[in-house]
């Protein structure tokens, strides 16, 4: 089922994605094309406190043309482990850090044309620690019940994918 | 927190993806780029048999470089509504229609630089009714007892967003 990258032509290299063109080898040897973003890859961490409640961010979100409720993420530095990279991307967004920082496995985004990577993590023991954020950013913070986060997955106010792959699994994990 | 699109620069329109640079004005009047793809939107199906066995498909990805596990899943044809492109790609990809099928919300795979939007369903009340599917996809198809599918995700053999967002979803849904 393996596809061969037989010609590649760079399209486009900006601030956050990178476009390429590959030509491909099929696995009956025809020849077809796929577009391809290259990206960096990126965590997103469900962050409870003690009183079981989820630090949510709400972003206006360009792909979606609104504001979307998501848990805390960001995009990996170069060379960054995703373990700092989540430590980092709390204390910018929301002004914590973690006691403890569980990795809950990862989700690619859309593997038909990005290689974007999404590391999940579980952060708990959480205390405050702010870092200044990227300039372009305007997000506004808010804590929710843990439950409500279930619910309003369930009513379509949470529709980030990350968002709902991390907290359904938390959930699992935690019994709820 | 909204941004507004003052100029946009078509970078490329292909096969699946269609890149553009837009300039924006941020909440406090500055200036900043989002580079941001265009798709159509997607559909995404676990399709549940009477054994309580979900259909799987193994396919190459070369956004992840390796074959995925996933559910089926396809891009919407221009204008066609969600549930007849689930309908559509079922029998595609497994050679099933279903009898009833039911929503269960929805994920922005990557809100930051894609529109893309999943619509999810459940597909219940399976009956064989194979269409013929795309010339450039090579895809195996599996079932796979539900319960399973749930130690895949934990145990990070099924790695798909889409895939573990409508899992987890079903998975909350039946009670299991």
């Amino acid at each position: 089922m393996e596809e061969k990258i037989i010609q590649t032509r760079h399209i486009y290299k900006g601030h956050v994605v990178e476009l390429d063109v590959h030509e491909i080898l099929l696995p009956d040897n025809t020849r077809s094309k796929r577009e391809l973003v290259n990206h960096p890859g990126a965590v997103a961490v469900v962050a409870l406190d003690s009183d079981q409640q989820v630090f949510m961010v709400r972003q206006y979100r360009i792909g979606a043309g609104k504001i979307l409720l998501e848990i805390p993420a960001g995009t990996l530095n170069h060379q960054e482990s995703p373990e700092d990279c989540a430590t980092r991307e709390l204390q910018e967004e929301i002004g914590y850090k973690p006691g403890k920082l569980e990795s809950i496995g990862g989700i690619f985004v859309a593997p038909g044309y990005t290689t974007e990577f999404i590391h999940l993590f579980l952060a708990t023991d959480l205390s405050e620690a702010k870092l200044d954020g990227d300039a372009d950013e305007f997000i506004e913070v808010e804590r929710i019940p843990f439950e409500k986060t279930l619910d309003m997955i369930k009513g379509g106010t949470i529709q980030d994918g990350k968002s709902i792959s991390a907290l359904l699994q938390v959930a699992r994990k935690l019994g709820k």
